[in-house]
């Protein structure tokens, strides 16, 4: 057999939405639910969207039974830490590690993870080693502006989301429930 | 009062996502999926994917119950035009036409329309009149590479999904299934 094998064909891909435009989450969600409808187990860790809220996305895949787990759920503030944001997204991304690791799930979203290794809450380092070892047929999309170049060089796919008109700007239109949240 | 009202705050948008990179009509997808989240009315023309295929955006929206019309359905060949493909763009777009004018959708999909009107099977002009006329919070979806400057000009949101970086380009990875199609 020859040294330089053909790559292979097919393989688990970590996928990255990046820019300033809109479609990066969105693209994703549709992503999830083009998996879910090859009855694929996916999964979402959510980085920076209010665990409270009640988004159009999360609603759908509620419907669809898909798990969106907001980075705070489950977490429990301690005196020890007074950056409750940053220990979210520590704990958002222990869950999401745990769920890259298990083996349970074809896709996995870590929506707007960019934000907190951007604000020194995780380790751009750390989340290349867990995706190194996740199962061979997982694809894992990552989402959020300006993404690291350690993250963008390791990934397979990277798309930039780039805006070229937006009616905030030329109409003053506000963001709308079921178009964009 | 005056004459000059500040802009209205909500309003149906036309939204194309365009650009050489992945996500266009991933992200067009989320969109309807979160419209459907808030139960929201949507449906979607497909231009260019094969009616027979059964790709995993439409097994998606079929277990949600969303309509997704390839553009050929119920299209019957004539004669009197050879260019079977062209009289399916534009069998698809009278079909289209119809339900943007019905009043009966919140938000509609028009997944790579910008082909056939590359290929002049479809006149921008047209589709400009027909989304000028429709429901005032009713909210269009265009997908495709190469937007023509027209329909950029009318829309209100434009983005760009530019390719940072590929895995068939990078690594021959090839298409696959639940990720791409």
């Amino acid at each position: 057999m020859p040294t330089n094998r053909p790559p292979k064909k097919h393989k688990g891909l970590v996928i990255i939405n990046t820019g300033d435009g809109k479609g990066k989450s969105t693209a994703a969600f549709g992503m999830l639910l083009r998996a879910w409808g090859r009855d694929m187990k996916v999964g979402a860790v959510q980085f920076i969207k209010s665990e409270s809220g009640k988004y159009g996305e999360h609603r759908a895949l509620e419907k669809m039974g898909v798990e969106v787990i907001p980075a705070g759920r489950g977490f429990t503030w301690t005196s020890h830490d007074l950056d409750v944001d940053a220990e979210k997204a520590r704990h958002g991304w222990k869950t999401a590690s745990e769920m890259i690791l298990s083996g349970e799930y074809d896709v996995i979203m870590l929506d707007e993870i960019t934000y907190p290794i951007r604000y020194g809450w995780l380790d751009a380092s750390d989340i290349i080693d867990t995706l190194s070892r996740r199962p061979e047929m997982m694809h894992v999309v990552l989402t959020g502006r300006n993404a690291q170049d350690e993250l963008v060089e390791f990934a397979d796919l990277v798309t930039e989301m780039k805006m070229i008109k937006h009616p905030y700007e030329t109409q003053g239109v506000t963001a709308q429930k079921g178009v964009e949240f």
